[in-house]
């Protein structure tokens, strides 16, 4: 509920046309929808400019149709839902409109939204095996409207290949640096553009990448500024930023 | 043995009614049973005013069976078994009266203890995902007599959802934060109310997380007064101390 | 501000007796004053049943001694400072009425409380290096009301000295466990009472110590009921919710 | 060197106004000035859009006053210098003419920039000992002409605070979240609004924190969207970066 | 070869009887067999008072078949097997002759070694799930020849089952603490006897246990002299120095 | 593209054989292929003096075969894929010619080159739990042309199984140490020797071992000069390393 | 108070010699002395075999020089005092009989015991700057009344010093290994004999060695059979361990 | 001693020129000299190619001027002495020959070797701050006679410094990459060069840079072949083992 919405609803009482107790409970009590199991944050996107994105790791087949109904039975048209796996994607096809990616494991229920042409977001990736995560990062970035550019398999063990792509850098408004192992990447992109770069680590590697905690800390300790990063394999939350961004 | 035991036993051997040696044993072998594979508590109800709780993991089912028999054959009229699988719980209730909860991975042999009205506690969730531990925690509460409000996916992201709920929150007696990722909740409630806040991490997340430890890391961290920290997933130990404080 | 007091204030706002954006600015800005570095907490009595403290470290003389100034000027009567090094407190004493206690590092400025006569906390020390943290413990938990009974250096390494004194143990509503080294004193406590122990790591030892992880870590995994834990060091906050605790 | 630079210089190559070996060299060598012990990054306005910065730690007073020396003989007419102790400031102000900040550790050597006006970079902190970071990021911030609102001291402790300065919040192009210990306040304040927040974790805090570790963890698992983090203290890449993303 | 068969064939070299080159290769060449995948060192027996032992995890059965042929086709009677899953014993069983035990995953290969009666070694467990460790410890030092006594379950939550049992542990030799979670059980019984104590942290537990960690550190941490500890769930190296220990 | 091509290319753009755009894209455009999803880099047998290497884990049967059916259409005769799992291979090897080396995971697609026989390479590891990583080493050695000789199972737990070898040591050029529990292995033989040694810690172990952490600190805190340490597991690149070496 | 203890007591209870109530107190309270800071187990010597030790870091002259003259005013004639500062040393020599070794930091109180003659402890260290610790466990070891034989500077970068000496490794009865970076040494020498071997890693070295950790997992994780570990830099537990085995 | 030394010295007993016992001593005992603090390797220059280096750090200057008066008076012109602070160097000046560089905390006692010519090495770091771990390797390289090139900050966060001496870095024969907070330039470099680079991270940075171990862990992770680390700012090993391969 915004600081307006606020002040109309204090006008009525102080018109007369709402009680006093009526007022408390309005502001405290219609801000989201309670399952009981979930309470779904229904005017987000007069929050945050964004509709609820529901999370499938840790929740069932049941729980996430059951929160994907009550959305789109109000004025979404649709609803992402990000690590989806493949077998609850099956089942939740079933009953619910589905669009579902393999390699993200990004489910859109509802309709499809119409692709995005604001901007141009550029997602780069140290490998091959980092796709999945790159992949996160851009359909989601694309399900918001925004326009993506991917730059897959530069990462600086062949740095000319990244190089050679200055020019594509350089046409970004936003950068998505995703890579594994030494995470170097997000350090060298950042120093050859001048526009916001995020740096994603992946969990790609073995020993002492400890699960992708070796990129992550080069991500956090990059010597180039304009560099930020978010959580190891979190596309999504990268995807949403750089859109985020890219519409300013 | 309590001191006043003590007392009457070695009032025995002042008046004669006992060997010094016949004592000496009696005060050290008489207050646990010895199964071999385990030494069951049995004075433990004395000592600690609530009996014998069995951590299942890690344990066969006949090791189960054997010591919930023991107990069983005692004054105790029913067992609490905690982190049983599905598995060990349908092997189990062949043999024993079982009630057993699937989520929170909870297991009652015996009878069912009353529903408890003592107090209120209130168990309060980040997400969905925490519910397996909370509810691992409300059962283990109401089981001991306690009352409790489950109030769940409160997080932090729709802070208002929670602050929708400060009533809820204002007439607890104990609170139980139960929250992964960023943990945040802890912190968020702890400084809304004035009664004890237990904060239990979960391992909900993934990548930086580091199974539970960013979490956990952030409620021992609480900038808010009358926080604590139990183990990560430790949902039975919150409900039980919160059973504890909730009855004082 | 309470749910109560808002309904008293939209009661005006229907009475006419406040206008909407009046009544929208006094709920917004007046539970805190604001001193540019500080944002004091003026109603915190309100909502948390205890006034601000403030922590020490990392804060300025002048800092600390502005924030006392205007927390005394209202309605409190002392105010309570944690991590206040001596140097500090010899500095700000010279404008500050002050008590000092160099062990616990703490200060109470304005008047003294009087001794508190609530219901009985014990609080244990596995050794005399730990005493200090302790301390901090103890002068919390009597600044807020509190009957304090200290058993300092009752370690597991001559378990005895413990054993001997499960009578006083036996008598406590809140036990604060303070253990540096292996931390054991939190588990062994824990088993022997049946009223809630708090733990407190203390960063004493050397080596595999790592600064106070070992006794965290065994405090958290204590297989012991009824036990938590708060951060390495915290005496503060082991007093405050023991005293919360203690007076339920 | 951009690509059009390049295709004029190649252009002169094929009007043979320039030898093959010569033009061969200045695409080489003629993008930085080397001072042996440094390679100063002429071109960096041209290439990122903002001069190049001096990290004062672990270089010598004659090696910073050597660089700054060097740049301000061309065209740019100041040079930040990041976390320059007041020792170091004090000698270089000798023979330098310098504005230097203590509590950031900051200076700006020659001309001081005019004030910014560009757009609203709102700067909060947890508490009042994260100033000194927060202060980093916000002279790096108006450095770079943007226009900076400090809300400092709005920890969730004492959430209140924070929530009565949603209309501050709401205005923000940019928000820079700056807290220590558990380091929440990002993620609250990134279910608030909806605009990107920049994270920083302070070392400031105690025990469990080790170092920052614990905010670092919490803001990398905030379960808000639209927010990411840079290193721990690292109040300047924060500044850099809300700078760069507010021009947008 | 120790140093008396040294002289013995340096004698012979200053006899004429064995050539010079002939002797540099039998000082250097005979003290192992080489099967090409592993080295047996079969004088180990003379070295180390104790035959070569088989690690078998990360070997395959057939690399495990010809090293135990190939030790029993000498002296030994006997082989010692560690860490061998049930499903390679049953298939080694089928060309070798093995004693098994599940619940410590040893085999014995050849001749089972007739009881020992050495000494006494106490080897106690915090919990019933840290037996098959405990039973690892207890079958190598009877393999070994010495008299093992088990006192499983007595950890420190209900710490009078310990208590209760000072006359076993009074008699003993050398003790064996096994333990997980916080691993108290070493330093309790460290500060009860005056004989050496071998403290085995076993990875039970979850959460902040860290797979064994927290109990490693403890033990490492103890306060009570007398203290040492193997690697975590190291049963056989426990159980070999304590037969070791045992046998002075 | 190296500097002479470079000046050859320049000296077309000097004769008007080549307009200026063309040339820029010539530079940019012509150093790899594009498969979309790698990129694969052409011309680095010119750069690094060795074709590119397939890094299996992560990638899908038709990815590599993709990417080994480009490279093998060119210059190249074949290619090295490297922890390429045994159903991978099977499924590789319909429709690529491939030798595959199931112990070390390593396939060789195309012509198997010839037997090396430059200088020589000794391979060495703690146990037989070792070879794994030791034959990938090997394996890679080999494929690059050189001559390798492997000591396996010469752990320090059996020192003169080491120094029995001292004559196959001082005849190396290189050595590689494979080890993993506590890595000692590579010190030790740093200590004997005067060629590199390139020591691979192993995740072989367990508890305190930390999946290989141990090995790993172990041997970059080597008291022995001329050691340099790989990544855990990472035969591949110590056999790479050491080829390079062994050729100069 | 041993068993055989208690019986007389109880006897006397059985003869009316003694009332109940003296009894219970008799048996609680008289086995230490409490001196309000520090509780000194006054019946250590009968219970573990050594008197009572003062661990001097983290406690005040006045906190030792209290403790050690209540104990001398007992039946011990001597108190061993570590990780004694040369400053509190000389303050503590003013008012106390004191022997202070500088170089190990430990102070003995009182009477200096006299050279002990029983078995032969060898304490070998890897490096020079491992002597500290060294000591440590050599002075407290012939305090007990060890004979001790000191082999240091043998580590393994010139495994020769230290396989020369594999005499004086054969003539031990128990072997103390001392040592920082990789502590390879415990695992080298336990290869070579048939006796216990007790590691003590040290803190000495730099970087990936994080103050002793590489040193301790590597003992840990000795692949050689009959070794264990005490805490980083426990010269004294090593020391009074190794005295205990000696003695057996 | 050599093989060779070895079969002269049995010629010898064969000849009955030398007793059993005298040549059993002789092959055990004369291979260094025993300080009782140290136990210098006279004979390191047979076995390694190389003099014993003395590594400062923690040892005292008596120990140190004993240690150097001792290999002076043999064969040795000089020694390398590394880690030595700049106090202990003045007071070592006093009484031994001595060369000291304070940058790199290097001293040479005795003669300053001759400069080198052998081949070529490269040392690059990532900044100005890394210049003293740098110049430790560039005087150890030079100390043992290879000729270095400097190339110093040449980090990532501007590449086209790097990437305008590919010339420099293709004329080496080895590389050394130093470099703290991401250590990208490891990699980097690694993709551009095939020749051996040897990594040395250092432990300039803060915050989540944990002292070198994010540099530590992107150089392990190095997605490029032909690199190896070394420990966190150990220029000496780097030095020395890129000498050793530079002179094959």
């Amino acid at each position: 509920m915004t600081k307006d919405e606020l002040k109309v609803l204090l006008g009525k009482v102080a018109d007369g046309g709402l009680s006093v107790d009526e007022a408390t409970d309005k502001i405290r009590l219609q801000s989201y929808d309670d399952l009981d199991f979930a309470k779904i944050d229904v005017q987000r996107g007069l929050r945050q400019g964004a509709d609820e994105v529901i999370y499938g790791e840790g929740k069932t087949v049941s729980q996430i149709s059951g929160i994907v109904g009550h959305i789109l039975s109000g004025s979404a048209k649709s609803v992402l839902i990000t690590r989806l796996s493949a077998e609850k994607a099956s089942e939740l096809g079933k009953t619910v409109k589905l669009f579902y990616d393999e390699k993200s494991r990004i489910g859109i229920a509802g309709e499809q939204p119409e692709t995005g042409s604001a901007g141009n977001i550029v997602i780069a990736t140290g490998g091959t095996s980092d796709i999945p995560v790159a992949e996160e990062a851009a359909i989601t970035a694309e399900y918001y409207g925004n326009k993506v550019t991917r730059l897959y398999d530069v990462g600086v063990s062949g740095i000319h290949r990244l190089l050679d792509n200055t020019r594509v850098l350089a046409n970004a408004r936003v950068i998505i640096a995703v890579a594994g192992m030494e995470g170097a990447l997000a350090s060298v992109i950042g120093g050859l553009v001048d526009c916001p770069v995020i740096a994603v680590p992946t969990s790609i590697g073995y020993g002492a990448n400890f699960r992708g905690l070796s990129a992550l800390l080069s991500m956090l300790n990059s010597c180039a500024s304009g560099v930020c990063a978010v959580n190891i394999d979190n596309g999504f939350g990268a995807g949403y930023l750089a859109g985020m961004i890219n519409k300013m």
